[in-house]
Formats: structure tokens, C-alpha cells, sequence
């Protein structure tokens, strides 16, 4: 690639970087998300019993990532309702949304664009940290990752305002894809914060962008969830956690009490993690 | 009604907005929480077993506006704790009420006075947001809601608190009566503080206090949960969320799947809401 | 004991609180803390599965004091991740022991170190308290309590983490030992900041460490949890809250009911709380 080219690309990042997400972004991820949320077991149902339940649910899935890193860094978890425009723009998606299905081909752009607002909330979130917490890496991480993708890690408590329980899973427990890109962003621009490296951020922002909207649309494509992440992960997996089932006088005692049956863990601890993403990938 | 009845109006809603609720609104207020805690099913063994959960309990019905209100303001919600005197005041309450019921004039005249608490509680939660959220309507009605209503949203982590987890049902999902009424009142002191409405707040006040305090009363001597506010609601709900029930693909699957089975929920979409009222109304 | 005696404690009690935690005995406490999560049924099965979850889950164990003060104070819970020294040392520290064993000597040991941080733990957050809130002495006791023993009282949340859920229990229901001697020592240390008590402050740091470690070291050789609260303890609930069975018309309602049968509680009103200390003493 010659001089012109990296121009392009710099220019072209740069471009990026100053990109706008209202309207037509935010719009893509407040569809994409009240549709996640409708195909949610039981939604349907929770919608016609009691709107208002299903709307402030809805809410969690559009706006869960401001409310968890308001939590964490003690601002107001209310903050989102205070942007009248954002909340009336996504009420709107949803009552118009939630009942009515998006032919695929149109649904595939949304989810691309939807991607797209991803980059833009997890730089949010590294960059709220960092100004409270100068240099201290492991909050940007938490907060960028909280803001990027808050919806999913309240799940447990976004499905208990929908009269569902269930606490044998969580998003720590079985890291789904919207959550695992998120950490990985979250960690790559928390470095690019402390200036470990060497690349500028509209660079990491373009190649982000690029590597989440392709490795979804892929996803989407192909109707698997056979991504890019599960080779990293599962060999980090090895190399990391492996240990010889036998290492521990406790095993037995711990397979057998009453706790593991009721969460109905899958006890086999071989079982690389990247099998888990088949199941839900929003 | 000629000048002088309008002047005597105005005079009695100005004086009655300069009311202090403490010491007599604020026990009665106090006295009515406990006996609905002590009335819920497995509180009077909880409070034998282990009288300090109890407590706590009874201060998140007594104070849990003021600690919901905190939490989604990002002020403290120790808050509370920091009045001593309202905490004495609150616990002499408990210690004398938690056995004992009083008879059923007594409690109609305090259940009255606990209506009238209601309006301070409302317009103190909208204040409030209105000072850190200047012109933002959803955030004000959502404070004084919080403020006005906190021991009824968060009544799901109150039960928790005693061992109790119903997840299968909570506020937002079937809202009780002085949940309703609350909305309402953070509604209509929203729209005050924001000068939508044409009516002085002390008017407002003494309106709003005379409607909840006669339905409440009302609810109370005809036994049962008939409100001016069904009818509004019944429409209302009609107009805007009932839908012909083939309308979607989707209702087949959601009404066969395993969550909606687990939760036992009614999945007759047709059920007009304001009969779950029937059940709860304190 | 002659002056100089005297002369000796004092010195050797500003001694005392002039120590630092780091790194010997937070070390400890982060050791002591990794090893009873270990101990949890269905902890190890987690690790397998869900490392990242079972790290959450003991940095919750070591730093949950500081998330829930950080909570109820409205101060960033994500605090303690800013401190990267200690993250990284607590983590190295779960690293090396969630599979494995300290022999018993060296357990006793860390576990007296470790109840030598709870002084310091309380102190800091009656400290905290009275910052903000001056003269507030139950302000002060909550916090100095909750940064105490935070892990402690957030404990169901933390099983949420790990995929578990028991909603029939928690810490304000069923006391544990250390959730009750934080409790006094946040009372006295909050007495003495309020200066209602004739006594210095490292005089007081001096007395409770010597009582904490002497009693859990004497609770861990015993076997047994027999403790000088008992004896204190249920003096106090027989004075305080002992009643005849039959003084209320609402006892049997209460006994019959669902909720009673699904929490599957003791329903004798008699059983001296300190029973219930056997079973979890860490």
C-alpha cells in the first residue's frame, strides 16, 4: 500500500471518528434492540398484560449501558431519562417495533449499524472513566464495558421487570458474543487511553468498527455463531484455566451437593466456551 | 361560587401547602407502613425470628422513597439514617404497632393522614429533580414517583429482605393502587413545575390531596377496590394497547414456552387491568 | 498495674494503629477470603466452568466492604478497581489459592491477621461516615458495619454471580459471627467518634483487635462456635423481644400461610439466635 493509500485510510478513519450517531445509528440500535427483546420467551405475553412493564424493559435493552455505569461510577442511573429527545426517539422504535417483524435483509443493516454505535458507547464509557480516574486502567475496562454493554450484563434483573427469574445464569457465568467483543473493545481502548499502544484512536475506532460490523454480518450470514474470537478464546482457555480434574480433594464433595444439581451446571469442565455463544447472539 | 368562596379556597389550599408533616402526618404514615408489613403473609414469624430484619424492613417501607429516590439520583441512600429523629420516631412506631392492630375508625383516620403525606412526598421528589434536571419532565416524574411510591417498586428487594423472592410478579408489572394514584400525582406536579399546567401548585396540592384522600377512604369503608381511576384506566388501555390477538407470528411460540409456564402468568391478553387492583390496596 | 504498665498499653495501642494493612495483612484477608469462597458448595465447579465469574466472585469477598459502602454512601463502587495494587495482589492471591489447601497452623494464623483488618476496615468507614455526615451516629454505624463486613451482607448477590440463588436467607435474617462482632465493633467505634465513650482511639483499636482475634482464634481450635456474644446475645433477645406465643390473632394465619412453608423457616419463636452461628463462622 503506497503513501496515497495510508492517506485514504487516515483520512478515512478520521472521517469516522467524527460520525454523528443521531438519528439514524441510535435508530438502528433501538430497533435491533426492542426486536431482541421481543423474541425474548414470554415477551410477547408481558407486552399485552402490562405495557408499561414491557416498555421500561425495553428501555433497559436501549439504554442499559448508561444505567450500569451510572451505578458503578455513582452518577445518576436516571441520567437517560434526561435526554427527552433519545427517550421519546426510542419509545417511538419500540411501540412501532415490538409487535411488527423486519424483513432479514433490512434487519441485517440494522444489525451492522447497530455495531456500529458499539465503538461509539465503549469510547464513551473509557473516556467518562478516565476523567474521574486518571490512569487507572482496570475502571476504564469496567466502565467502557459496562457502558458498551450494559443490557446484557443487568440481564438478570432487565428479565425480573418482566416477572422472570433466573438465577442459575448470568452474563459472567456464560459470556455471550455482544459481551465478550465489548470486553475486548473495552480493553483495546483502555490501552489506547494509557497511551500502551501504538496506534492513534481514530485508527483503533475504524479497525474495531470494521472487525465487529464484518465478524456479526457473518454471524448473521452463515447462522452460526462461528466467530473470530473462539480460537483466541478457547486456546486462552487451555493455556489459563486446564487443570487436571483430579488436582482438588473438594471435586467430589462440591459435584455432589445440592446447589449444583438446582443450577443444573454442565459439571464437565472441558467444554471449550466458545460452544456457549450458539445460544443467544444479539 | 361567588369571589369570596374562590378567596377561601386559595387561602385554605395556601395554608394547608405550608402543613408540616412532622410529628402528626409523618407517624401516622409511619403507623399505617407497619400494619400493612405486619399484615403481609410470614412477616409476624420473620419478626420473631429475627427482629433486626424486621426492622429493617419496616424502615424500607417507611423510608424507601426517600432510599429509591437516592439510588436512581445518585444521592445517598443512607439519607434517611442521617434523621435521627424520624429513625426514633419510626422505630418507637414499629416496636408499638408491630403487635398490635388498631381498630378499624383509628386506622381509617390515619390511613387519611398517610394520603395526605403522599402529596408532600410527590412534590418533594419532584423539587428535588428539578433543582439537578432543570425542565426535564420524565426525570421529575420519575423521581416523584420513586419518592412517593419507593416502598411498593422496590417491594420485591423489601421481601428479599425477609427471606421472601416472588419474581413472578412486582410493581411494574401489576401496579397496585397507591402505585397508580402516585404516577399520577408525579404526573400532574411534573407538569406543574414545568408550567404546563394552568394552576397554582398550592392548588394542585389541595386537589390532589382531596382526591386521594376521599378515594382511599372510600376503597376503605366500601370494601373494595372500586376507583375513579379504573374507568380512565380501562379505556385508556383499550385505546392504546389492546390489539387483535392474531396479530403476530410470534404469540404462538411466546405462549407455549417453558418461561411463561414457570411464571404462571394470566396469558389472557384481554384481562382489563384495573382488576388486579382487587387484591392490594394499601 | 503500676503507671508505667499503663504507660506501656498506650504506647503499644498508638503502636497499633499506626500499622499498615499493606501488604502482610491485607494479603491475609485476600488468602483467608479466597479460601472460604472455595469452601462454598458448587465454588470450585464455577471455577472451571466460568473463571471470570469466579474471579468476580472473590474480588466481591475482598473488596465487598468498599462496594457497598461505596453504594449505600452514593460514592463510585468501582473504587476499589482503581487501587491496581490491590486488585492485582488480591488476584494473584485467588490465583495461587482457590486450589489449594493452607495446612491448619498457617490458616490460624492469616485468619487472626485477617480479623486484625476488620479494626481497620470498621474505623475507615465510621471515619468515612462522619466526613460526610457529622454527628449522624447511625450513619455511622451502617457504614462502619457495611465496609466491614460488606462481603458478608451482600452475600446473596454474590451467590448470583456464581449462578446461585437462596432468597430463604440472608445475613440480616441469620446473623453470622462476623457480621455480628462487625456490628459491635461499628457501634463502638462510631460511640467513640461521637465521643460518648471515655476512651482514646487506639486504646479502643487496641481492645477490639485483642477481643476479635482471641475469640475467632478460640472459635477456630474449639471447633465449636461458642463465643462471649452468645451468653450477651441472648440476654438481650429474651429482655428485648421475647413474647408469649399467643399474643397476637394473626399467629396462626401466619403459620398456614404459602409464603412461610416455600422460605421452609424454623417457625419456633424460641430458638436463641446464637444457634445459628454454628454453621458458618468465617
Amino acid at each position: 500500500m503506497d503513501l496515497l493509500g495510508l492517506l485514504n485510510i487516515n483520512q478515512l478513519a478520521v472521517a469516522l471518528s467524527k460520525l454523528n450517531m443521531f438519528p439514524y445509528f441510535d435508530a438502528a440500535h433501538y430497533i435491533v434492540s426492542v426486536m431482541s427483546l421481543r423474541e425474548q420467551p414470554g415477551a410477547l405475553d408481558v407486552s399485552r398484560r402490562s405495557p408499561f412493564a414491557c416498555w421500561f424493559s425495553a428501555m433497559l435493552y436501549c439504554f442499559g449501558g448508561a444505567v450500569l455505569s451510572g451505578i458503578i461510577m455513582a452518577e445518576a442511573p436516571i441520567e437517560p431519562l434526561a435526554n427527552s429527545t433519545n427517550i421519546l426517539f426510542a419509545s417511538l422504535m419500540w411501540s412501532v417495533h415490538q409487535f411488527n417483524n423486519s424483513p432479514h435483509p433490512i434487519r441485517l443493516v440494522l444489525t451492522a449499524m447497530k455495531e456500529v454505535t458499539r465503538t461509539w458507547k465503549v469510547m464513551g464509557g473509557v473516556t467518562q472513566a478516565s476523567r474521574k480516574y486518571k490512569d487507572s486502567l482496570f475502571v476504564m475496562i469496567a466502565v467502557g464495558w459496562a457502558k458498551g454493554a450494559g443490557g446484557g450484563l443487568m440481564s438478570n434483573f432487565e428479565q425480573l421487570v418482566r416477572g422472570i427469574w433466573k438465577p442459575e445464569t448470568n452474563e459472567l457465568l456464560k459470556m455471550t458474543y455482544p459481551t465478550k467483543v465489548t470486553l475486548i473493545g473495552s480493553v483495546l481502548f483502555s490501552l489506547q487511553q494509557c497511551q500502551y499502544l501504538p496506534i492513534q484512536r481514530p485508527q483503533l475506532m475504524l479497525l474495531y468498527t470494521v472487525f465487529t460490523v464484518i465478524n456479526k454480518t457473518r454471524m448473521m450470514l452463515l447462522g452460526s455463531s462461528f466467530s473470530l474470537l473462539a480460537v483466541v478464546e478457547s486456546t486462552l482457555y487451555q493455556v489459563l484455566f486446564a487443570r487436571p480434574v483430579s488436582c482438588s480433594p473438594l471435586t467430589n464433595q462440591s459435584n455432589s451437593s445440592s446447589e449444583v444439581k438446582s443450577t443444573s451446571c454442565v459439571t464437565n469442565g472441558s467444554t471449550p466456551p466458545h460452544e456457549q455463544d450458539k445460544k443467544k447472539n444479539e
